[in-house]
């Protein structure tokens, strides 16, 4: 009988202890008595993962380095779910390792093409790899697929389907920062945001949008009750369209959301090329601020002022403008030298933008979501608006952690509770997934709110 | 002693027949008697292989398919030089098979990293890797070398060079056609010329030009006694400055010569993403030539007014201006089937610009080379410009098919003729190459004017 009182405790594996954790292992930690549950937080740092789980008995921190998973799987031994919050290129070799030890995994990353071919052998095994299940993706999927399949329900024809997310702070936090945005998540993804074509449907017909043109071709939106905001086109709106089971629908744009004004400065390091990672820069650590913008400018220029002038006849820029303004925020024509000693110009770009745009203490930040539905009913054009924004705590309860993490920690529990029976590599758009989860995080103030609009 | 008379004949193997091989192979076909040489081209064209050396005893025309290069060595064999009119892509294949047979290789592309490492190998050997000795790379460097070296000779310092070549079509060539250029070499690399990002020096600083601006920021070049162009900047200006032994000069540019308003009308089609070939645009069978545009664009249009008004909303231009004037001669709006069923729109944009771009019956292009020398000569500033225009004869025996091939004629015959000591992986930077190659050029009418100016 011993045994099997042993085997009810449930063992958790989380991978990684960096930004996005924290409302994760809160909870996870905070329900372990209830639910019989020992938690491992697995980081680079072993401080980190100890800072993660508090004084918990329920909980263990270890050190483990990522370049030797395949080394240390002994960690996967005793574990019944891991849930990894690496950075998404390691998804594949941890869930290789799962495999391998049969366990199951959760992620809230985006669906690899890697992560994909896993599919046949996670079900033969009875495994669920559970990915795309924190904010963007994750609320998006599990909050449109509620509204979807609402408007189905009735008896409605969805024409049009828009999405936006944004990781932003929050209106009383630095008013002076006129971007409206610091690194909320991985900075690196910030700077690269973009890259590569955006492709999406628009009346029918397929659209592509490069480099060059998306903080161009940005979508205004306006989110009932707070404010206006810009959008601009994810990568790829497509591949959703199955997933979603919206095949009839002519439009469909999923994108990232904004304050007014980030797109068109930002815009500015793209076309100037400083969001390059495909060549190393020289001298960059005889580098001022100022000498980064020159590399991109036919002239050099020894004074703040002179760089701005520059710029502006460049951009068709007035320098009392919005974007100018923006740009001499972050200190981008200053004489600091940066910093770094080598470096791609997206590396460089990153280590500039995060001497201001670091989370400062007592900072909060504030996520957006807003979807709009078009749908014919009874030959009538409806729409139905959803929208969310919830505001973190601090510097690290931020909003971004508890809507990436909080999905994540109730999937977790939904599995280890048997109430989950999908298995293979899913995403949650099913309801078995999405409901339980919606409804738990309206306990923690994560909401849509719905309005019908005609 | 007939094994010995045997031995005297040289064997010459060229491989490719393609568009800028006429004028090198009708050299080598008609110094064939004279030199004791036989040559056999090699085309997976058998037909383009007989069409180019006509009715020689001295040639030998065989079918031979790039793809099975390795089963086909046999061909090597009995060969003294080969040179290889490949694309690019396949001369590091190339130069195996020639390290294995022991054969000097000529090429007129740039030298690849993959080339580069066959440097010691060929050395060991005793084999002449040529390369880069061609138009532009090619007569640039020989003439530019020739210029350096005269400025050294003098006691001068050198302190800027620029240097643009660009192949154009002759004045009286169509005149209605208001880019002023058709394909006369690969019109795949026309479209995706200036990709990736340039590297150049302007007064001791590293400048970088993103794609995204390599259209916008041209330089104007006034070619003495010929007409006004503008050049846009080269991938890597900076990679001749040690080849050149120019490290005391401050200001390095290397670049593209097209005509006035080429580059404007063509960052157009940059700016939209019509070049990018990363991927594979859908339903390219049911597509006209407007559908494509509209692709790139948030608005669909069912005439050509409406494209054209789009467009010029979009790039704040005049429907009158230069640029619509370019796009509305290629066809780029017109309900013409686009005639592929699948391709990137890179191949599109090729394809569709075919339709006007190829030579056609009696077209004459146009070749335009310009370098710009500053150097400093006891405390004075000086300047020097040498410049070279040439016309083709019609659209097989193009400038281009001349300037490319008969640098390397020549530097064939010279090897054979043991007047080339050099050996490995090297460019015609080298008196003992670029003397006599540019001393015989000037038999055919290519031969740089020069200029003091100040």
């Amino acid at each position: 009988m011993a045994f099997a009182v042993l085997c009810h405790m449930k063992n958790i594996l989380v991978l990684g202890a960096g930004r996005s954790t924290s409302a994760l292992i809160s909870y996870l930690v905070k329900h372990a008595v209830d639910n019989d549950w020992h938690i491992t937080v697995a980081d680079f740092s072993k401080a980190a993962a100890e800072e993660r789980i508090g004084k918990s008995i329920r909980a263990t921190a270890i050190g483990f380095n990522t370049d030797t998973i395949n080394e240390n799987k002994i960690i996967f031994d005793n574990t019944d779910v891991v849930i990894s919050m690496l950075p998404a290129a390691f998804h594949p070799i941890v869930a290789k390792v799962c495999l391998e030890k049969k366990k199951h995994l959760l992620t809230a990353s985006y669906v690899s093409d890697d992560m994909k071919h896993f599919d046949g052998e996670a079900k033969a095994l009875g495994l669920l790899f559970l990915n795309e299940c924190g904010l963007d993706p994750g609320i998006d999927h599990m909050s449109a697929m509620q509204v979807i399949n609402k408007i189905k329900a009735m008896g409605g024809q969805l024409f049009s389907f828009e999405s936006f997310t944004g990781g932003l702070i929050a209106p009383e936090t630095e008013p002076q920062n006129p971007w409206r945005y610091k690194f909320t998540w991985n900075p690196r993804n910030v700077v690269l945001a973009g890259q590569g074509t955006a492709k999406y449907l628009q009346e029918g017909m397929l659209k592509y949008i490069p480099y060059q043109q998306i903080f161009q071709r940005t979508t205004p939106i306006s989110v009932p009750g707070l404010d206006q905001y810009e959008g601009y086109a994810n990568r790829d709106s497509l591949k959703y369209v199955d997933v979603y089971g919206i095949r009839e629908c002519k439009t469909v744009l999923r994108g990232t959301l904004r304050n007014k004004g980030y797109c068109n400065a930002w815009n500015i390091f793209v076309q100037l090329g400083c969001c390059d990672d495909t060549y190393t820069l020289e001298s960059v650590g005889e580098m001022r601020h100022r000498d980064f913008i020159s590399s991109f400018l036919d002239s050099q220029f020894s004074s703040e002022e002179e760089g701005v002038q520059t710029i502006c006849k460049r951009f068709n820029l007035s320098p009392e403008g919005e974007e100018i303004k923006r740009l001499r925020w972050s200190g981008l024509f200053s004489d600091e030298k940066i910093g770094l000693t080598t470096g791609t110009p997206a590396q460089v770009l990153e280590h500039i933008l995060k001497k201001k745009w670091k989370l400062k203490p007592g900072d909060k930040d504030f996520i957006v979501m807003w979807h709009r539905f078009k749908y014919l009913l009874n030959g009538k054009e409806k729409e139905i608006q959803a929208w969310l924004s919830t505001t973190g705590e601090d510097e690290t309860q931020t909003a971004m952690a508890k809507t990436v993490g909080l999905p994540l920690a109730i999937a977790c529990k939904l599995l280890l509770q048997n109430k989950i029976k999908s298995r293979g590599v899913v995403i949650p758009v099913i309801p078995e997934i999405y409901d339980p989860i919606l409804h738990e995080l309206k306990l923690f103030g994560i909401e849509l709110k719905e309005r019908e609009f005609i």
